[in-house]
């Protein structure tokens, strides 16, 4: 189905999408950190066929995101646990949760993130643990890494953070 | 390709990756966002067959998410900026560039948000804009939301944000 792999593009956006774009695999890595960790308890969230579940477990197994765990020796069962990596990938699922209620829940959020201590429903956005300061222009850019080729140093520069905004 | 729709399931992760999962639609918004504009310039810069790339700029524009604008009369010419809506999904890009740098980038970073002030490379993560803090439990915790169905409430209920941890 896929007609190119996006696994040598010299972008970090690209290489993860990669590993976990594919729909099901991020669905699942959300239930994975929700607590679900076995087969069935994936196919019943999703209503995934049982075939495609098995394959996209693999997969992010294989990618490093789930660790597959027996869990009885007799009959044979596994678990899948979230590794550190798949831990890591919870900014982006917070992100699409609260792009996804802003964007594409006419009647409501359906879930959402709030402050304990208030009640209040939190405003997520993206910021620098060491400044505390959100991600934004001026005072962030998007720059070449070390590893950038050609291409990204042309893609990036004099680029910043807000410069699509139109 | 795609097997099911996401568009009616109760959670505004799905419906994101409804409108945008498609991994194209993803990298045409990473370049949108980046300044691109024009047919020509995502198709170099993405190296995608040009009839992928039709489709997915016109499910972009369907989705909110570019607006297609003559540029040119004679010949006719269009060009496709981001409307506020792609700017919201920035924090998404973020969030997966950061995660792709450090999972997916054994030569180093390829390209990466820096504070221009230090040179620093930023530490990304989502935090809550009412409170400055990050989002985590004990002060965060994910909730059903008004619009929620019986499956979110069933999902949600008693679990906080780093339930997922091993």
């Amino acid at each position: 189905m896929r007609r190119t792999s996006f696994r040598k593009m010299h972008c970090p956006i690209a290489r993860s999408l990669e590993r976990v774009g594919e729909w099901w695999s991020i669905l699942i890595l959300r239930d994975a950190l929700h607590g679900y960790r076995r087969f069935d308890e994936f196919r019943d969230s999703l209503g995934v066929a049982p075939n495609i579940l098995t394959a996209r477990l693999a997969a992010l197994v294989e990618a490093g995101m789930l660790e597959k765990r027996q869990y009885s020796a007799h009959p044979p069962r596994h678990e899948y646990v979230p590794t550190q990596a798949a831990r890591d990938f919870r900014p982006v699922l917070l992100s699409l949760m609260a792009f996804g209620n802003k964007h594409f829940a006419p009647e409501g959020a359906m879930v959402e993130v709030v402050d304990t201590r208030t009640g209040k429903v939190a405003d997520i956005a993206a910021f620098d643990r060491a400044t505390g300061e959100p991600i934004a222009a001026p005072h962030y850019a998007m720059v070449p890494g070390p590893a950038a080729n050609a291409r990204i140093r042309k893609r990036y520069t004099r680029r910043d953070v807000e410069d699509g905004a139109a």
